[in-house]
């Protein structure tokens, strides 16, 4: 039995102390690596409840705008849930910045059963600590709940007040990538939509092709982040049109050669455009593939008359996409065609104009979306 | 004196492995803080210097595309070296993942003199290792030269590595935020010129309202922080008028009152498209302000007839600019004025249409930029 006095009793806790110290560099290092802010809080979490010997462990972030405390909780998949900061143990720590060890819910006031009757869970015990960050931020609230060996001590206390310090760090990092992602994302939808208002109606053409070539990206087994790259590229493959005038953009009948040229510089205009935009690395293909949207597996598309194997997948993907939106669409001078005579429009064009992969994709996209009936091509 | 065996030499080591494990949380608390890349450099070259005991650290980190390893040097302000990544211990270390222990550099053929000879500095021995993150990829290579006991040992090896593990990790979090603020940034740009494109006598306008909006905010003292929003709804004044028709937009008359309600509407326009943006909390005020600059002190300004006390700063120093701005510019119906000019037709409006703090800090911030004499005013 150890006693608590002398170099007997010492050598162990020193030994924990460095153990959980070397758990504490493997936490933050597993943490650094995760971006996505959601992943993160379920990250901590796990790591969290194998270290300190508890059953579960939740990372309560603090939303100020909504006076909430918000978790996610991890049951098959990630879901969310939300209660008011002036409730619950939670909510007294976020409001206080103080620690809360509570070896019996039962008989503690500011216990909230709410969460359990929720999620079926039925809590014992509970050690939380606010997440502060070095700024004095405070980011949320962190809980370990139902420690398996005895009541919480101190140890446990300093241990969790460490981890939590290092993951408001980590939670305020990637909500700052994500409110950058966020920010850049709004603005790209925002300026598609405002670009084609110009047009009423060609409004919302953009998201239709994209949507529309995310679905066919998809169905091409492409990764995700070749389907992202797609998905930039569709709702900026139009932005050139900000140089075509007025009067040829909407004109209610048809163009003469002259305009028609006029309206084939939109794809130069995205390009040019396109290229003065520094995208993450990740993204680096958007312009190039936003400006083959017109090319032709003939040769005979613009602006460069490239043919098959000189035109990206992507570049296939949004042509293809393009049309079908544009033919299933109201326009000046037409109703909107059907979804089957859309995709008749599409056959006629494969092989010189469209890729026929490419086509069969959107096919299984289009039925899979209950838009078309699959026996209705082969 | 101690032994290298049994437990009175095991002793140190522990208490060394302890305290450079606390180093390490320490460094690693101390560099998640930091977002700004060649801070965070700094930060990590100065905190190792310290914990390892040498004179100083460098981060190299690899530039791929253009084939060098590049660093900052801390010499009252940062600076950057590059040399080619085919050179040096540090290129040899990034190119085959290897530790480099070099107690004595004049004997070690890796070695290259340039970087002494450019900083002045003279190396002795030098620690080299890779700055490999978790996923594999190598970032750059982390320095320590000249220890000041002894020479570099196994201990100080296994320690850089830890250290280098997690700058990796951090360089490359502060890279991704920082390219994402560079792909939003120059999108912002971008757009704003490719805007006035629609009309070339107005190209640059936005830049111009930007520049000035910007001195004259410094020149009031407000802090980087509300500048950087200044930037933005300067930049993102007019994209309002991206929904004003060609034909008023261009005309090279003098506009009917119909006309020019509708050019008013322009306003109303970029409010409703700032309103969708998502921007970073720290910008949260971007709309509000873009969408005040054509508001007036006496409430006799449009979209909402405010009056002073409820006109942002911002949106002050924008309606500031924007008048300046496009006086000393050229447009269809009249040539540019001349600086001077162009100040009296702020002086005339002061009090009424302009703030005159704000018309004071434009002149200085005139005067500053050699535009306008000092005397020439009071």
């Amino acid at each position: 039995m150890p006693t608590d006095n002398g170099s007997s009793g010492e050598g162990p806790h020193r030994e924990l102390a460095a153990r959980r110290l070397r758990t504490l560099v493997d936490i933050c290092r597993a943490l650094s690596e995760e971006v996505e802010l959601h992943a993160l809080m379920a990250l901590i979490a796990r790591r969290t409840s194998e270290a300190l010997g508890v059953e579960r462990s939740s990372v309560w972030l603090h939303d100020r705008k909504a006076h909430e405390v918000w978790t996610i909780v991890a049951e098959g998949e990630l879901r969310e849930i939300r209660m008011p900061d002036s409730e619950g143990i939670a909510g007294w720590v976020v409001r206080t910045g103080e620690t809360a060890v509570v070896n019996d819910v039962s008989g503690d006031p500011r216990w909230n059963p709410a969460v359990d009757k929720r999620t079926g869970f039925v809590t014992r015990n509970m050690l939380s600590v606010p997440m502060d960050n070095p700024q004095g931020d405070r980011a949320g609230v962190f809980q370990c709940i139902n420690k398996t060996a005895g009541e919480f001590d101190n140890d446990d206390v300093v241990f969790l007040q460490a981890i939590a310090s290092q993951a408001a760090i980590y939670v305020q990092n990637a909500r700052l990538l994500e409110a950058r992602k966020r920010m850049f994302d709004s603005f790209v939808d925002t300026l598609a939509d405002t670009i084609e208002s110009r047009d009423p109606l060609t409004a919302g053409h953009s998201r239709g092709v994209m949507r529309y070539a995310v679905g066919t990206a998809q169905k091409l087994g492409l990764s995700p982040e070749e389907v992202d790259v797609i998905r930039y590229a569709a709702l900026l493959h139009d932005y050139g049109k900000i140089g075509v005038p007025d009067q040829i953009l909407r004109k209610p009948t048809t163009l003469t050669p002259a305009e028609y040229e006029v309206i084939k510089k939109h794809v130069h205009y995205t390009q040019q455009i396109l290229a003065r935009i520094h995208f993450e690395e990740r993204l680096g293909e958007v312009p190039t593939i936003a400006s083959h949207h017109h090319e032709r597996l003939d040769g005979s598309g613009y602006p460069s008359g490239l043919r098959d194997g000189e035109i990206s997948v992507g570049g296939k993907i949004i042509a293809v996409a393009d049309v079908f939106d544009a033919v299933t669409s109201r326009r000046h001078y037409r109703g909107p065609m059907t979804v089957p005579e859309g995709v008749e429009i599409l056959d006629d064009g494969t092989g010189t104009q469209f890729d026929p992969n490419v086509v069969a994709a959107l096919k299984r996209f289009l039925v899979a979306e209950g838009r078309l009936e699959a026996g209705s091509f082969d």
